[in-house]
């Protein structure tokens, strides 16, 4: 019997998630649940019913996982707790500061209804988590840096578009080439902002617009530009559509180490993603812990969890046997 | 209270897992055994005992984990269900066909004692296998590579060593560039063996050794050689000792794979390794996995596992609040 998936959040995430149930062929999308009127909102799969999100809870026998697709500023705080009680659920919380919190609450709820929550699924958290603790874990001596990109930052590209004179804008976040070098080279650098990344914007302005002024405004803006190398293009509306339209993303994790008595030997550990769609992608990790959550309730591990808890084992559709001959 | 550790086989690996012991603070290594003197053997740790392997049984009370230094050839299918009645293990069995057998005779031996053992820990079977089982999860829809190298072959240099008229040799495993960066593009090639990795060799000659046979004989060598581009590099045994003494390896695991409705978007996920010391990175993944068979074993986990059933959590020492401020 396949497990029965519910989305919970029908924007770009949750589109996501609907592909990637498609891709995984012991999984079935069974319902999706949304604030906006269900008949405003078409699908990509066949059959599959839309519910206001006010209905999931009388879907509880109906449904082995709740994926959560909001945001992390304001839907998920609240949405994961309220929905753990009722169904094993798996989101992307992404606030750092506020996981432990938002870990206390969510298992707490869970635990009432003896389901089975994994928070902070996705890349980062998520993916580069794990490669942080595992590079860590097998190489204690050493120090590990994480880069961002080549990839699409959302909140970035919203706050030039926020910019008088800027009709559209997409930015891109870089690592720079100099602070890979000098992390793979095992130095142990230490960085300050403007030396890891660098910013590149490619913004469409209003016609009478004045593109200095722009330009200035991107590269002083507090927060989101003063603090780094700027690169502010002009292009057209056709030519951002053509070349920028698409959500990439990626960046790396990278480990340096040393191990021997004299600690005279040198290690390097690199993981590394480069991501055509930021959310599908977020979306192919979520359905993996959306299995494994079902598992873990199974075999008895109920409460909130992150990906740190959960064995690899438990994300695959493949039986244990299997798994050591075609993986280990 | 250290978790007390025990060393069993005192080669290359023991020294590394020895070195690792002490680069881990809340590990205190207990005793070494051998199957040499005891008297013969100078560990770099002061205080430790060595004994034979025959005392190792009665230390039972006094190590909560062994980690087992042999061969996977001949040592470790009889050594780890021997001592997996007696303590928790970890061993870094690498035959990959025979995985799955060593792994229930394993998983028997330590339930009869009520241990916890877990096998092919190291990094191919190891981080790399965590490697292809979670981008295997995560992008169903792709294909996976593993390739090795730049790293010394211990197997292949034997073999040259064995050639008459060779002093001294050291056969390095290579990558190809144009496979990694055909395998980068997503084009999911197929390779033969030839397409995949190169072979380069380092030979020390007598005097009055035939040079182009030597050469002959290597590039001909069935299962060793024949089915690669092997270079052959004839040197003095100055420059083998200065260039060519350490035993660095690595290698890579990649997957490429598609997302969306039409599967239109590309993603790549690339993970690698490049290691000083083949065994002191082993033995940093053994002791980390070491900790983790101590937890499982008093968390009530016990039997025969591998890497793909522990949970990343286990395998270090910060507790899991702090882990998840550190590394989620």
């Amino acid at each position: 019997m396949k497990i029965r998936v519910g989305i919970y959040g029908y924007g770009n995430l949750g589109k996501g998630v609907e592909c990637a149930i498609m891709n995984n062929d012991d999984l079935e999308l069974k319902a999706v649940f949304s604030r906006r009127e269900p008949e405003q909102i078409k699908l990509l799969s066949k059959n599959v019913p839309v519910y206001k999100t006010e209905e999931a809870i009388s879907m509880e026998k109906d449904i082995d996982v709740m994926i959560l697709c909001g945001g992390s500023a304001t839907d998920l705080p609240k949405q994961t707790p309220m929905i753990a009680k009722y169904f094993n659920v798996v989101d992307s919380f992404d606030t750092h500061a506020k996981i432990p919190e938002h870990l206390n609450t969510v298992h707490n709820r869970a635990l009432i209804g003896n389901k089975t929550a994994i928070i902070s699924v996705g890349w980062d958290p998520g993916m580069f988590s794990l490669n942080r603790i595992y590079s860590m874990a097998v190489l204690p001596n050493g120090e590990t840096y994480t880069f961002w990109g080549k990839g699409v930052s959302q909140g970035h590209s919203d706050a030039i578009r926020r910019i008088q004179g800027v009709l559209d804008a997409k930015q891109y976040t870089i690592p720079k080439q100099e602070a890979l070098d000098s992390v793979r080279s095992g130095a142990n650098p230490e960085f300050s902002t403007r030396q890891k990344h660098l910013r590149e914007c490619f913004v469409v302005a209003a016609e009478d617009a004045d593109l200095e002024k722009i330009k200035n405004e991107i590269e002083t803006m507090p927060n989101y530009f003063s603090d780094y190398d700027t690169i502010v293009n002009f292009i057209s509306q056709d030519e951002l559509n053509k070349n920028h339209s698409g959500i990439p993303h990626g960046g790396l994790v990278i480990r340096t180490g040393k191990s021997g008595e004299k600690l005279e030997n040198n290690h390097r550990i690199e993981y590394s993603l480069a991501l055509d769609s930021n959310p599908e992608f977020t979306a192919g990790v979520l359905v993996a812990y959306a299995r494994a959550a079902v598992r873990m309730n199974r075999s008895g591990k109920k409460g909130g969890y992150t990906p740190f808890d959960v064995a690899p084992i438990d994300l695959i559709k493949e039986n244990r046997s299997d798994a050591i001959i075609n993986y280990l």
